[in-house]
C-alpha cells in the first residue's frame, strides 16, 4: 500500500528554493531555458530532500542545507539530461527530453551547465567541513560517470552477473543517495564517523531504491512511468528484472520472457500477462526481499546513529520510500 | 618570427603528472580509455603551465600547483571533448575527435568524467585558501559553459557586434586562462588583491589568445592547424576575421571573402589568396593591433605585481604567446 507523500511543505521549499536560485540565470536563453525547463518538472526530489532531512536531524542550518540540497538536485538533474541523449529516451517524467525539444547539442551543455551551477551553490561561501563536503559530492560526481559507463557497457554484453549488477547501481544510483545523506550529515556539522555511518544508511536505501525501480518499471502502468514500460530493454540494458529472469524462470518462462522485450511499447493488456509472468516466476517476491533486506540494514544504522527520536523524520522518509508505488 | 617553446621541462614534467595520475584509472575502461587518449595528445598545454609558472612567482608548493595545473588542463580538454560533439568536428590537434573514434554517447560521458577527474584533483585534500580556489574555478566552470552557448547561438544570428563577440571570447577562452593564473596565484597562497590583479592579467592574455586564434584560423597552412582551414566558417561561427570583414572590407573584398566561407576545405593555392585579402583588408593589422593592445595590459599589470624580477617566468611565458605562430 502506498502512503501519501509525507513531506509535502519540504517539497514546496525545495522547489520555491530552486526557482529563486534559478531567478538571476537568464542569458544565455540556449543554456538557462533548458536548465530551467527540466527543474521545474520536479519529480519526486528524493536527494534534495535527505540532504534537508539529515542535516535537519543532526542540528543543520536550513539555509546552508537548501543550498547543498539544491546542489544534489541539480547533479541528479545532470545526470537525466546526459543520460537521456545516451539512451536516445524522448520522454522524462511524461515531459519531453531536452534533447528531443531543442536538440542534442543544447542537452549535452545544460548538462555541462547543471554541473557548474551545482558546484556555485557548494562554494559560494565558506562554512564548517567544507573540504569534507566537496570530496564527498565529488567523489560522487565520478561515480554517477562510472556507473553511466557499466550501464551503457552492460547493454552489448551478454555476460552481465548479479555482481556485474549490483557494482553497476551502487555506482549510478546508490553513490548520490548515499552522497546527498553524508553531504546532510557534513554540512550539519557532523563528526566524520556519523557522516560515514549515515553514508552507509543513504547506500542502503539507495540499493533498494534501484531495485524497486526496476520493479517498477514492469508493475507500474505506462501511465504512471510517463514513458512506454519496456522501452529500456529493447535497447539491451540489463534490469534487476531481467537478469533475476535468467536465474528463475524455466526455459519456457524466459522464452515467453524474451518475447515481450522484443515489444517496443507493450499494451495494458500485454503488460497484464508479462506482471502475471514475473509474479508466478517469482521474480517479484525475490526483488521485494531483496529490497527490504536493504531497508532493514538502512534502519538498524539509523537507530544506531539515532538512539532518541532526532532521526524520526528520516524514518519517516525511509518507510515512505519503501512503501512507494511509483 | 616565432620562439622556440621556452618550458620543455615544465611540459614534460606535467605530461609525465597527467600520466601517473591517471593510472589508477582503466575500468570502465568506456570511460577511461577516451579521457587517456584525449590527454596524451598534449597540445601547448598553456592554461596549466600559467597555474605553475604564476604559483612558482609566488613561491608556492610545486606539488599542490602541479593539482591545480592539471586539474585546468583537464577543464579545458572536457570543453574540447564536448564543444567538437556540438560542432561535428572530425579532427583535433590532428587526432580523430573522441565522438568519432568511439561514439556521441562516449564522448559526452568521458567529458563528464574529466570535469569529475578535474574537481577530484583539487578536493582530495585540504589547502589554504580552499574555498577561493573551488569558487574560482567554479566560476570558470559556467562562464565556458555560457561562452560556448553563445558561441553556438551566433551561428544562427545575423546581427552579432563586435561587442557581442568580445563578451563570448571573454567567457570561453578567457574565463579559463583567467582562471588559471587566478588559481596559481591563490594555491601559492596569495593575498586577494594579488590574485585579483593576476587575473586580469590572465583575462588580458586570454582575450589575446582568442584573436590571435582567429587569425591564426586564417594564417596557418591546414598542415599547420591539423584541421581544415576554413572549417568553422561553414558553420557560419562568428570570428574576429570574420566579423571585422563586414567592418573593413570595401564592397568588393566582402564579396570575394563571402565566396571563401562556402569552401569546405580550401587547398593551398586558394588559402594563399584569401590570406592575401585579408592582408590587404587590413585585418590582419587591426587584429594584431588589437592582439598588442591585450598584451600591454597583460605586461603592464605583471610589472606592477611583481617589481623585482619574481615575473620572470611569466614574462617568458607572455612573450612566448605574443610570438606564436600555432
Amino acid at each position: 500500500m502506498s502512503t501519501p507523500f509525507p513531506f509535502p511543505d519540504q517539497l514546496n521549499l525545495l522547489d520555491r528554493e530552486i526557482r529563486t536560485a534559478l531567478a538571476g540565470y537568464t542569458a544565455p536563453g540556449s543554456l538557462y531555458d533548458p536548465i530551467r525547463y527540466i527543474l521545474k518538472n520536479s519529480g519526486k526530489r528524493i536527494r534534495p530532500l535527505l540532504v534537508l532531512l539529515t542535516g535537519e536531524s543532526l542540528g543543520g542550518d536550513r539555509q546552508l542545507l537548501l543550498k547543498g540540497a539544491m546542489a544534489v538536485e541539480l547533479l541528479h538533474n545532470f545526470t537525466l539530461v546526459h543520460d537521456d541523449i545516451m539512451d536516445q529516451d524522448d520522454l522524462r517524467r511524461g515531459q519531453t527530453t531536452i534533447h528531443k525539444r531543442w536538440d542534442e547539442g543544447t542537452a549535452i551543455l545544460s548538462g555541462d551547465g547543471l554541473i557548474g551551477l551545482a558546484y556555485r551553490l557548494l562554494t559560494e561561501n565558506d562554512y564548517p567541513n567544507f573540504q569534507p563536503v566537496l570530496k564527498t559530492f565529488t567523489d560522487a560526481v565520478v561515480e554517477v560517470c562510472e556507473g553511466q559507463a557499466l550501464d551503457k557497457e552492460f547493454e552489448t554484453s551478454a555476460t552481465v552477473s548479479l555482481e556485474d549488477y549490483r557494482n553497476m547501481i551502487a555506482k549510478k544510483t546508490a553513490a548520490l543517495i548515499e552522497m546527498a545523506v553524508e553531504l546532510g550529515a557534513l554540512m550539519a556539522g557532523a563528526e566524520r564517523q556519523v557522516a560515514t555511518g549515515l553514508a552507509e544508511f543513504g547506500y542502503n536505501i539507495g540499493m533498494a531504491f534501484q531495485i524497486q525501480d526496476d520493479l517498477l518499471d514492469f508493475l507500474s502502468t505506462n501511465k504512471i512511468l510517463g514513458k512506454p514500460v519496456g522501452s529500456d530493454l529493447l535497447a539491451g540494458k540489463k534490469t534487476y528484472v531481467t537478469l533475476m529472469a535468467q536465474q528463475l524462470f524455466n526455459e519456457q518462462q524466459l522464452a515467453e520472457f524474451e518475447q515481450y522485450l522484443l515489444i517496443k511499447a507493450l499494451d495494458d493488456k500485454m503488460l497484464h500477462r508479462l506482471q502475471q509472468l514475473l509474479h508466478k516466476g517469482g521474480i517479484v517476491a525475490q526483488g521485494e526481499k531483496e529490497v527490504h533486506a536493504f531497508f532493514l540494514k538502512a534502519e538498524k544504522i539509523l537507530r544506531q546513529v539515532f538512539p532518541t527520536s532526532d532521526g524520526e523524520q528520516l524514518t519517516v522518509a525511509t518507510n515512505w520510500i519503501l512503501n512507494r508505488t511509483y
